[in-house]
């Protein structure tokens, strides 16, 4: 295992040499300096090209060695068979880490793989440490660190993540920009030649700004410290994988993907329950637990309130809490009472509490808060608090003047009341407060709006019950674990 | 079982008296009228209200019986005690089909059940239909008449949905409009006092413009002929039903919801499966598949050619293939050679197709052209094929003058790829027509212009592989159903 003290210093550079700067903008070496000066890197950046005295307005040094101040980290992205002299001149000059950009190593046959054992070679006589090679880069939020490939610009947040696939990881990058999730580090692994998931999953668990660890892991060799790792981690905050290469399929994909299948999948993913790790099954799933995970409290138990303005959202809420092995408990006497004195009397007297139909905003409110304060529930989900998205405002009327104008009258209700959205997310932020439960609002109305749920009010929302089901079902599964003894 | 001819009196009306008719704009009795005036309604619109002589400057009338023309169908929305003798005057008038939104019928308790009988008794003594009561209306593009209670306009398509629950058939709708998916008729059947779920499958399996059914279901009465007319339909086109109570939490909130649990879930799914109706479970599957199914031809087997420009999503989409029961082949020789050509070294040289970072566009259409054209595979998923919606366009820049100069022209490049986009859907699109083969985009970039590669494009994409592969499933298996024999 590595010390912490040399991630610090991955994550936390004070000053980045850039090695294979360019004045090309179709080329790596622009885009991620690019990146970098866009970032706005509270340190010091030097790029280095022997035929370029400055780039876009900064010095350029001809090598890493020339560089006035000390560097911390050296980001690469020349030509493989250049590489393994340019991390003599960076053991050289006493830089810390390197980030191996460029790609033409192991996943490309044996010759490649015997560079990159080199390459290894040489950084462990200066006691340096890789990221990859074959790597998309690295984020880290407390640095204002960009060293991103691709033109991405992450919000902060407190979700890290290590992937090993560059494609996938910045990608999860791009999704939480549309939903509001933020990102406080990020490193594509690459071939993993030197640094592992595990050294970077140890990093971030002993991380105070990170509060989740995200990953998208295809394998792990079998002398990983991985599995050690994660058992200290997990019991500390939440660590969501989404493991690729489940299957025959799959696995034959990532072994000409990542290679990287040395131990069984079948044997990891039980390996990774044990330790506490819970494991995602689909792309779209781990944005969804990591939102539900870094904004909201996780669950004490299994039972769920369910609160509905429509019966059938109702049913197909309470179906796939069954079928994730959430219980929706019966309501007690004392909460029909409540509830009688609400809503109209055919309301469904009972859980889920269906509203029938009544689109009042006061009555939903109120019929929240009794679920989230009654102690037989654990977490509450919310179904069509707002009617946002459903209005169709645009559309084209044709007809009496009289008409248009009732329709213009109309539209302005109908703005008037999804206004009201943000009273409702306001009210759900205070009872997740006030309680300590999670409650999750579902909009139903597929608009995408939700980066403001998140962002502005503190709320989780989801488009469907099942999405907000799913991603509850891990809070769940992790309360279990938590509350499970440690193994000595 | 009703006739047809009733059936297409009820969706093309020639005339309309809506029975209820307000000037409040907070009633259901004005926003319908609304909804059917902003839908240009092809026929004639009678409001009927004997304290109103006008309304939204068309003439109103004290009665139905006072309406000067034929009326084909009565659309109700008074208190339910005086809806019996509505229906009386209805049957004298002559209409053929009454629409009852009114609610507090049987689904309040005994009194209202009897009330409820009574209306289909005195409906029954004219010959004439009843909708609901308790429905949220209904929608049939032909004639352009939209009598649903919510303010939704619906695209036009090739849809047609019946819905135990009106919150979520009219949901449905909405989706279909964010997502560019038109419906030709909707029907929310209410508590199916007369017209039950089997006779608006049985007219929607016969209508032309009917492409694909959709239904939301919580249960059939044992008496339904809903499983015999599917056993027919389904060979004619595809039926996706989203059961809902499927579980005892949801088939509880489902006996309080539409009461309609007479028939176990477990044996009515079985007969579904059996009588070659797709079942979806989940909200957000129903209105994927619905995309595939109407837009696509249905693949001929299993077996999926995957396209990928990053080696992890080629993973994912192996992964879930297989989990789905989909086969993705391994590559010929053949292919492998023509590939060779295209790609660089270090490709995968297997299926999925991963193009090894290669971000160019003519590499990617012309793998996905060998992929559609290559007879070893039914379909094709080609990930990845635009970059739209990755891109941060909008980030704010500081910085010296050169750096934002810099920043603007890399936008401009951006830009320029995005458009891209439209080369690469209407390749697909060629595609398709060309192979017979349902070629799915999948843009990996939760951006939300699907609606456009819909209905400018004529491509079926979906944000992340796994929803793509789960609706290429349903295909398939329909395709497995109508390559069965038929049952005698």
């Amino acid at each position: 295992m590595h010390s912490k003290i040399d991630l610090d210093k991955l994550f936390n550079p004070r000053s980045i040499a850039f090695i294979g700067a360019s004045e090309n903008p179709f080329k790596w070496g622009f885009i991620i300096v690019l990146n970098i000066l866009k970032g706005q890197f509270r340190g010091t950046l030097y790029p280095v090209n022997p035929n370029m005295t400055s780039l876009l307005g900064i010095p350029c040094y001809p090598s890493v060695k020339a560089v006035p101040g000390s560097v911390d980290l050296a980001v690469i992205t020349t030509p493989a068979k250049t590489v393994p002299a340019i991390i003599d001149e960076c053991g050289e000059k006493g830089v810390a880490n390197v980030v191996v950009i460029s790609s033409d190593f192991s996943e490309t046959g044996p010759e490649g793989a015997r560079l990159e054992k080199d390459l290894v070679n040489r950084a462990r006589r200066y006691n340096m440490h890789i990221v990859g090679p074959n790597t998309m880069g690295l984020y880290s939020a407390g640095p204002r660190l960009n060293a991103l490939m691709p033109p991405v610009a992450p919000l902060d947040g407190g979700l890290s993540m290590f992937s090993q696939s560059g494609n996938v990881g910045v990608q999860m990058l791009c999704w939480g920009n549309n939903k509001g999730l933020g990102f406080e580090k990020f490193v594509s692994s690459g071939n993993e030649a030197d640094l592992t998931c595990g050294d970077y999953l140890a990093y971030f668990g002993d991380d105070e700004a990170t509060k989740v660890v995200l990953a998208y892991m295809e394998g792990i060799n079998p002398e990983s410290n991985l599995l050690d790792v994660a058992r200290g981690v997990c019991r500390r905050k939440p660590v969501l994988i989404f493991k690729g290469g489940r299957t025959d399929t799959g696995g034959k994909a990532a072994a000409s993907h990542s290679g990287a299948m040395a131990v069984s999948s079948r044997l990891l993913r039980a390996a990774f329950r044990q330790a506490g790790i819970i494991e995602i099954e689909d792309s779209q799933g781990l944005m969804d637990a990591a939102k539900a995970f870094s904004t909201y409290p996780v669950p004490q138990g299994n039972r769920v309130g369910i609160l509905t303005r429509g019966g059938g959202w109702g049913v197909i809420t309470a179906d796939i809490c069954e079928e994730q092995g959430l219980v929706v408990p019966p309501l007690p006497d004392e909460l029909m009472q409540r509830f009688n004195k609400i809503l109209p009397p055919f309301w469904s007297h009972g859980n889920p509490v269906d509203m029938a139909a009544n689109i009042l905003l006061e009555p939903f409110m109120e019929c929240m808060e009794i679920l989230a304060e009654w102690d037989g529930v654990d977490s509450v989900i919310a179904l069509g608090g707002s009617i946002q998205g459903v209005f169709d405002f645009d559309a084209k009327v044709e007809g009496t003047k009289e008409l248009k104008e009732t329709v213009v009258l109309a539209r302005e209700v109908a703005r008037e009341y999804t206004t009201q959205h943000d009273v409702v997310l306001d009210h759900t932020k205070d009872l997740v407060d006030r309680t300590g439960k999670p409650v999750i609002t579902v909009t139903l109305g597929d608009y995408d709006g939700f980066k403001s749920d998140l962002r502005d009010h503190g709320v989780v929302s989801y488009a469907t019950p099942e999405r907000a089901v799913r991603a509850l079902k891990r809070m769940v599964d992790y309360r279990r674990f938590l509350d499970s003894p440690v193994e000595l």
